[in-house]
């Protein structure tokens, strides 16, 4: 093979209309690194006259040019995709984040596109290879994994990867998370404050990392204030707005009901509303996540901005191109507003 | 070239772990039509020899066979990916979209991507011309356009459209879609029989179809009932829950405020809420789409199950693999569900 970076660059520009071929292809198509592909065509030493003569003509079969592709990069002209993968797309927290995220990548001509795992490890699985292969720009992952060690070859293949809103465990990961500690110690200190001492914690899915942190921190709050951690009061698993409505009543219709309860994210919180409908002295009310319709029901809640969320892990996903980079979590505050219900006195 | 069909099929079959790649890559990489591409790697005749050994070429590069590509489909390996391109990701109305989408699409083992056009020309078409060449296994769009015409040649390319929540302009093309002049009469005939007159419309941007079919249905039945249509009672092109609150405070503030408010969508109910709060005896008010916490609060709404339209919606989509086609838009009906706020009488 004699064929050099110049015949390379006179190959026909990609037709108009048509996705311009990246590096990316190229090194896929000819089965090398991006960086042996990258040495092969810029005519770099240390490359086998074989792998050489493969990368060419793979270049050469899909169009592509150095000089094209760094143009249109330049230009902007070809779509640039984030993708965000959440874990249901009934639940308005990640509307708040996708907004946040779709907002920030705007400012950078970066489009979103999401999907939901809907809490199932094989479907993240389909979504993030599917993503790596379509060459994304980046991945922001909302991840249902309870170890992240597999991620570890998203980066190993050159898509940016960042962690959101549950922590990184077994692998060094960017994340932007929520101090799920703090909220949920102010949401208990307050009403511990107020004199409750039969404070119940209904929470979703054990297995998702925020909804342990937020039950550590209720037990670790009632301990700080003298109370035992009594299990009636204590439910775990409620998943939908749903499953949640009839824990809270069967709390409700307990001999020795809770003056308090603590909602551990906006769903279980929507059941508490409903489970609280017909109720004349409905106990105390706290709930994880801010919602849009809190104020018109004058529901207390604790919570981080979900919009600023998004923002943090686009902001995030841009670092790792600057130079040599450690990874990060940051965990945004967690808010309480006083709305009402949290004030309520114990009967 | 005296390549045959036998020796495509000998390729090494494709890496793990990496996408598969289609006739369809094969045929752009060659720069011929996807018939063409079919016709040379099967050995069909009518095909120059210089086109069909590009075709084999670049089958070839991409580790490309019919054999592979063939039983990937009949496995299910390769992810095929639904778009749903809807038009503000902070709209509760397109999660029960999604979702209803996302649990239809899971049943035939297709994923759902989603991205949002912020109701902008521009980027709608982004979106659409990525996942046409990203070979999409279908689109869903809640198009923001006026007129559809340009959205044919995403058919002609062989990726199948239907549009969803508002019907289709210049061009066939499937639908599914609401039955807002049923819908809205019914709300303004339920005023009208509990004895208003000054019955007002709060609306989102005018453009959006379902928003002037609801607004025409407004009109009709104030007028089939002997009711002067007062511009003063209408405002149109509130496209957020904080421009719909000071729309509705400042119909509150008129001289002669409406007895009776109808809001067009789920945002412009949010804000009439919003509105309400601190008014002893706010007017009657019913809103077009139901939404999860509407019982908690009241609010009487007219609307469809917006889970059942993500299910037609992607009911129209794999009809379109059944032989002849003829486009078709179907209503799904909308109904209203009393809960307090619209059945109150004027004052």
């Amino acid at each position: 093979m004699t064929t050099t970076h110049d015949d390379v660059a006179r190959t026909p520009a990609p037709r108009a209309g048509h996705r311009v071929p990246t590096l990316v292809d190229v090194a896929e198509a000819a089965g090398v690194s991006i960086k042996t592909a990258s040495r092969a065509l810029n005519g770099e030493p240390n490359v086998a006259d074989a792998t050489r003569g493969r990368v060419r003509a793979a270049a050469s079969t899909l169009g592509f040019t150095l000089n094209s592709a760094a143009s249109q990069l330049r230009r902007g002209t070809a779509v640039r995709t984030v993708g965000l993968v959440v874990g249901d797309l009934a639940n308005p927290f990640y509307m708040g984040l996708a907004t946040g995220v779709e907002h920030a990548l705007r400012e950078h001509g970066l489009q979103l596109t999401m999907a939901s795992s809907d809490e199932d490890a094989a479907t993240e699985h389909a979504i993030v290879e599917d993503l790596v292969h379509r060459r994304a720009t980046g991945i922001l992952l909302v991840s249902t994994l309870d170890e992240h060690g597999e991620l570890r070859s998203v980066g190993d293949r050159g898509v940016p990867l960042v962690l959101v809103d549950r922590a990184p465990s077994g692998i060094e990961a960017d994340a932007v998370v929520i101090d799920n500690v703090a909220g949920t110690t102010a949401a208990i200190a307050g009403f511990v404050a107020r004199g409750h001492r039969r404070i119940a914690f209904v929470g979703d899915l054990e297995r998702l990392s925020p909804q342990r942190e937020r039950y550590a921190a209720y037990a670790a709050a009632l301990a700080a204030a003298g109370l035992p951690l009594d299990p009636a009061l204590v439910v775990r698993g409620s998943h939908s707005a749903v499953a949640a409505e009839g824990a809270v009543r069967d709390l409700l219709a307990l001999d020795e009901p809770p003056t308090a309860v603590f909602t551990a994210n906006n769903r279980v919180t929507i059941g508490a509303i409903g489970a609280f409908r017909d109720v004349a002295h409905p106990p105390a009310l706290v709930g994880f996540d801010h919602f849009e319709l809190a104020d018109a029901l004058g529901i207390t809640t604790v919570g981080a901005d979900t919009a600023a969320l998004g923002r943090e892990a686009v902001a995030a996903l841009l670092r790792r191109g600057d130079g040599e980079h450690v990874p990060a979590t940051r965990a945004l505050p967690a808010t309480l507003v006083a709305r009402g219900s949290g004030e309520r006195a114990p009967a």
